[in-house]
C-alpha cells in the first residue's frame, strides 16, 4: 500500500493511493479517516490523484537522522565510520512535501543535498530489539537531508546546517510493502545523475538503527529516521531541480530557489 | 505571571500561580482554559499549589540548545566560544518535569547535569530582528540540559549524548515578568554549591538568540531555546539530587535513577 498526504479542494488529508499495476497516469486516492496508522479506516471519499497535490506525507513529531552510514559517503569527506550509529535530530520545521522548494538561505554559499531512504515508525516504541523493528514500521519514504556544507563545517554541531526550514524535503508518499534491504538509490540534479547506491551498502541497517535510536529515545508513530547517504552529494544551485528515486517507493523531486 | 501545567485529581490543566508575596505557601493555582498563550481564559476551578503535581510547564515541538554560550564553561572543556551561536536540537521526548527522575542510561558512565535558563516562545516567528523577540517571549523557565559525557565526546554530534528520554527537565513554571539580562544561576547536587554565575555572562544574549534560531528556523508557541550553561557541570549519580535555581524564577529540582 502507498499512503500519502494531500491538500485537495476542500482541505487536507491522508490517503492510499490505488492504481493499476505501475501505471499512476489513472490512479486514485482514498481518503482515510483520522490518521493512517493500523489498518485504514477510508471516508468513501475519493479523487483522481492527478487532480491533488501531494503534501509531505507525514508530520513528524521529530526526525532523527543517521550520519556516516554508507562508508564511500564518510570517505569522501575524509571521515571514519563510526562503530555506533551516530545521530542528530533536524527540526520538524525543516520537513516539506514533494515538489515544494527547498530554499537556499543567504547565510550559505554552499547547499547540498542528500539523497537517504527514510523510515516512518508506526507504534510508540522504546528500548525494542532489530527483531521487533519491522512490526514497529509503518512503511519507507524518501528524504533529501539538505545540509548548508559551509556552515556544518564552521559549527560543528549540525543544528543550524542541517535544519533550516525546507532542508528536509519527503515523500512523494510511504510505500508500507517495501523490504528495504537493498534498494537502488539514485539522485538527479536537473536529471543528472550523483549518486547511485543501494541500500545494502548501508553500514548499519534498518532494524539496527530503530533499535538502536529507540534505546536512545521514546519514538512516537509518525517519527522518521534517516538512515544516511551515499557517495557522491553535491551542491544544488537556484533554478536547479533535486530529484531521488529509491527502488519500490518512487520519486522525491524539489526545486531549488533563493530563500 | 507564573504559568505551570499540573496534574490534578482529574486530569491535566494549564494554570497560572496565584500568591501572596514571595511566599507559595498558601498558593493557589487557577486553571486556563486550552492553551497559556495570550490573555488567559480562566476556567473559574482552582486547587492549592499544595495539592497538585508540577509537570513541565509547556510540552515543546521542539527544543533548541546552545553550546558554549558562557567563556568560562567553554574554556573548562578547551573549547573556543563560537562566533555564531551553535545550535543542535534535543527531541521533545526528552523533556520531563520537576521532581520526575532523571534515568541514567546504561550506554553511558559519565552523565552530567547542565543548568540553563531556558526561553519559551509566545508566537509564530520567523526571520526577526533581536528588538522583536520580547514581544515573542511567552516567559522564562530553567532547564537541565543533561548530557552523557563520554557518549558526547564518542559521536562527535550530540544527538545520542544529550538525547535520551528524561535529559530535559524543564520547569518548575514560566516566569512570564522576568527581565533575563542578569540574573544569577545556581546548580546544587545534594546541596552542594556546583555552579554560582549569572546570565549577563552569556556570550550571545537572548534577544540575539532568538532572533539568530528564527533565521534558520520557525518557531513556534511553546517552543523552548536553552541559553548555555555556565562553568562548574559535573556528573551525577544515582541517588542523588540535582537542583537548578535563577533568580526571579525559582527552582528546578530532579533526583537521579538507574534507568
Amino acid at each position: 500500500m502507498r499512503l500519502a498526504r494531500i491538500a485537495h479542494s476542500e482541505g487536507v488529508a491522508f490517503v492510499s493511493i490505488e492504481a493499476e499495476g505501475d501505471n499512476d497516469d489513472a490512479a486514485q486516492v482514498l481518503e482515510i479517516a483520522d490518521h493512517p496508522f493500523g489498518k485504514p479506516n477510508y471516508t468513501g471519499r475519493r479523487w483522481p490523484l492527478a487532480d491533488v497535490r501531494l503534501l509531505a506525507p507525514i508530520l513528524p513529531t521529530k526526525v532523527i537522522a543517521v550520519g556516516r552510514n554508507y562508508v564511500k559517503h564518510a570517505e569522501e569527506f575524509g571521515n571514519e565510520v563510526p562503530a555506533d550509529p551516530m545521530i542528530f535530530l533536524k527540526p520538524s520545521t525543516s520537513v516539506i512535501g514533494p515538489n515544494a522548494a527547498i530554499k537556499l538561505p543567504p547565510a550559505s554559499s554552499r547547499v547540498d543535498f542528500e539523497g537517504e531512504l527514510a523510515v516512518v515508525i508506526g507504534r510508540p516504541i522504546k528500548n525494542i530489539p532489530a527483531e521487533a523493528a519491522p512490526a514497529a514500521i509503518l512503511g519507507y519514504t524518501i528524504a533529501n537531508d539538505v545540509s548548508a556544507r559551509d556552515l556544518q563545517a564552521a559549527d560543528g554541531q549540525w543544528g543550524r546546517a542541517k535544519g533550516f526550514d525546507t532542508f528536509c524535503p519527503l515523500g512523494p508518499w510511504i510505500s508500507t510493502d517495501v523490504d528495504p534491504a537493498d534498494l537502488r538509490l539514485i539522485s538527479e540534479v536537473d536529471g543528472v545523475v550523483k549518486q547511485d547506491a543501494r541500500t545494502s551498502e548501508m553500514v548499519h541497517k534498518v532494524n539496527d538503527l530503530v533499535a538502536f535510536v529507540s534505546s536512545v529515545m521514546t519514538l512516537l508513530p509518525g517519527d522518521v529516521i534517516l538512515t544516511g547517504t551515499p557517495e557522491g552529494v553535491g551542491p544544488i544551485d537556484e533554478g536547479q531541480q533535486v530529484s531521488i528515486t529509491v527502488e519500490g517507493i518512487g520519486t522525491l523531486t524539489n526545486p531549488v530557489q533563493a530563500a
